[in-house]
C-alpha cells in the first residue's frame, strides 16, 4: 500500500509551473524523500530539485518515479510513456493521480509486470471500504475545512502535522487527495471513491490510535459547495474530528467552478459543528488559517487581526506566519 | 440508455420472498411492463404474474429479462449463467441490479456480442456524469427523504407520481436506486457513482422540464446516517427540489446498519431546509408518509394524526391508505 521512497519527480515537457502542481507540492512538504528531478526537453516547469537521468537516481536509490505533472485531458503522451517504461526497467515503482489507471496502457502494463513493478495509481483506490459505522474510535483528529475548494486544505493539515511533529506530539498527517497521498505515501483520493463508501474510506484514512496521537487530516471541497459538499460530508462524519480549522481565501467572490458565492467564516463554523456532531457530539473549531497570497503584507496583518477578534480564535496564515497559535490553542483545549 | 419494455421477469431458484425484493418492486409498480415470471425447479418465491419459458416469453414479445433477485454473496450461480445465454440466444437483453457486471461473466459477455443484446448492469453506470453546478433548472421537484435508510422513499416518489398522473398533472418517477431504475426503465444507482460525480449525476437524473412539470425523485440514506449522509447531501443538492416530503418508518429504534438513534420527524425537516436551501432557497417540507406496516389499523390511524397534527402537515402511509393529502398540498402551494 505504501509508495516505496525516495522519489524521482518526472515533470515531462508541460508548458508551465501550475501542471506541476503535485511535483512540487511533493518537493514543499517531503524535501527527504525527493533524489531529484527529471525533465523532458522544453520542460517549462521546474521544482528547483537538482536534473537527473534514471540511471542517475537509480544508481542513487530511488525507488518510485512520480508523475508530478498534469496533462491537458490527462492522457499520458506517448513519449512519457517511453520514460516511464525505462524507469520500470531500470528497476522502479511507478505513482501518478491521473485520470486514467497506468495498467490500463499496455506498454506500462507490460513492462510492470515483467520487472516485478509496483503501479500505483493515487486517483483510484482498490481497496474495498466498509461503509461506514460512525462509531466512536480511539485517538485525537483534527480536520481542515474549507469556505471553498481550493483555499489551503491540504497545507493547513500538512503545517498542523509539522508543528506538532515539532513539539513532540504524536501525529500524522492524513491524506484525503492525490498530491496529499503522495505526499505521505498513503491515503485515499476521497473524490474518487465510490459514493456509498465515502465516510468508511475515511474511517479507514484515519484508523484507531492513541488518545494523545493527532491525525491532521486533509479536507476536502466545502459543505456549502453544491458540487462537492456530499464528498465534504462524508468526510466529516467519518473524520469524526475532535475539533476543526476553516480554511479561507479572503479575495474570492465565487465558489470555484460555479455561480454560488462564498459561505462567512462563520457559517462554515455553524455548519460543520452542526453536521459534525453526528459522529462527534464535542467537535469544536480551534483557529483559522487565510491563504493571503494575493495580499499586501499590512493587509493580510490587519484581515487576520480583524478575524481572529470576530471570531475569537487564533487565526493565521500557514505559509506566512506560523501554525504556532493554533497548535497552542489545540495544546490549551486538550492537555494530554 | 431506457431498458427496453416489456420485461420477463427471472426469478432463479431463491430461498425466499424477500430475495426477489426487486422483481416484485418492478411487477407492484410496473404491471404493465411485466409480460411474466420465470422461475428455476424449487424457487419460493413468487410474484403472482404468469409462469413461463423463455421461448413464450419471446413469443409474446419480451424485450429484456430482468434478473429481479438478489443472491447471497452477490455471486451469478453457473446455472443461472446459462439461463440468462439462452435468453440471449433467443433474442432478449438482459438488466440486473447485481454487484457483478454481466459482461464480466465471459459467457453472457460472448452471448451478447454475437446476438448484439443490451447488457444493463444497473448498479452501475457507464455514464460521464459532469460534476453538479447547483444553477437553478426549471420544472418543479418534489424529493422523498427519510429518518432513516429502506424507510419507504422509493413508494413515497413512485405513489406521489402515480397521484399526479391519476390527476392528469405533468409528473415522472426520477429513479436514484437500483429497484428504482429497473421500475423507470431509466435512471442512476446513486450510491455507485463516484463520489465527485454525486450531484452531478442527480442533475442528470432530474433534467430542465416544463414549469408545471414534477419530477418525484427517489430519495437515498437519511442526512442523519453516518454512512450515507454524503449521498443524501449530493442528492439534495442536485435535486434542487421545490418540496420534500419526510418518510419515517415509527417503531425503528437504531438507524440501520449502525448504532445510531434515528433522528425526529421535525430534525430531519429542519436540516433538509437548512441543506437544501443551498440550491433552492425556497425548499419547504409538503408532507410525511409514515411505513405503518408494523402498526395495527388503529395505531397506525392515531400515530398519523398525532404527527400530522404536530407538524402541521398532511401524513399519510403511502400503501395503507392514499397519497392523495400530500399531492392536494402540492397542488394548494403551487397552482399551475
Amino acid at each position: 500500500m505504501e509508495i516505496e521512497r525516495p522519489y524521482l519527480l518526472f515533470l515531462g515537457d508541460v508548458h508551465d509551473q501550475l501542471a506541476a502542481k503535485t511535483a512540487q507540492g511533493v518537493v514543499d512538504w517531503r524535501p527527504d524523500w525527493c533524489l531529484g528531478q527529471m525533465r523532458l526537453p522544453n520542460c517549462q516547469a521546474d521544482t528547483g530539485l537538482a536534473d537527473m537521468t534514471i540511471e542517475e537516481a537509480v544508481s542513487k536509490g530511488a525507488r518510485t518515479m512520480v508523475v508530478g505533472v498534469v496533462n491537458a485531458g490527462g492522457v499520458l503522451p506517448d513519449h512519457w510513456v517511453a520514460e516511464i517504461v525505462k524507469a520500470i526497467e531500470a528497476g522502479m515503482n511507478v505513482a501518478t493521480g491521473l485520470h486514467k489507471r497506468l495498467s490500463s496502457i499496455p506498454a506500462i502494463a507490460e513492462a510492470a509486470a515483467k520487472h516485478g513493478a509496483k503501479l500505483h495509481d493515487v486517483r483510484f483506490s482498490d481497496i474495498s471500504f466498509a461503509t461506514g459505522k460512525g462509531t466512536k474510535r480511539p485517538g485525537k483528529r483534527v480536520l481542515a475545512v474549507g469556505t471553498d475548494c481550493s483555499v489551503g486544505k491540504k497545507y493547513t493539515a500538512l503545517a498542523l502535522d509539522v508543528e506538532m511533529q515539532k513539539r513532540g506530539m504524536k501525529s500524522d498527517f492524513r491524506a484525503t487527495g492525490q498530491t496529499g497521498v503522495l505526499i505521505s505515501g498513503r491515503g485515499v483520493a476521497l473524490d474518487a471513491v465510490i459514493a456509498d463508501f465515502i465516510s468508511g474510506a475515511a474511517e479507514w484514512i484515519s484508523p484507531a490510535n492513541d488518545e494523545d496521537h493527532w491525525d491532521c487530516i486533509e479536507g476536502q471541497g466545502s459543505l456549502f459547495h453544491p458540487s462537492f459538499a456530499g464528498v465534504t460530508l462524508g468526510l466529516l462524519h467519518g473524520s469524526q474530528p475532535d475539533c476543526f480549522v476553516v480554511c479561507h481565501e479572503p479575495t474570492r467572490t465565487k465558489m470555484r467552478g460555479v455561480e454560488h458565492p462564498l459561505p462567512t467564516i462563520q457559517q462554515v463554523i455553524d455548519r460543520t459543528i452542526i453536521e459534525g456532531q453526528l459522529t462527534n457530539p464535542d467537535i469544536q473549531c480551534v483557529g483559522l488559517c487565510i491563504n493571503t497570497q494575493k495580499l499586501s503584507e499590512e493587509d493580510a496583518k490587519v484581515y487576520m487581526e480583524t478575524m481572529a477578534k470576530e471570531h475569537d480564535l487564533p487565526c493565521v496564515d500557514p505559509i506566512r506566519t506560523s501554525m504556532g497559535p493554533i497548535v497552542d490553542e489545540i495544546q490549551k483545549r486538550y492537555p494530554s
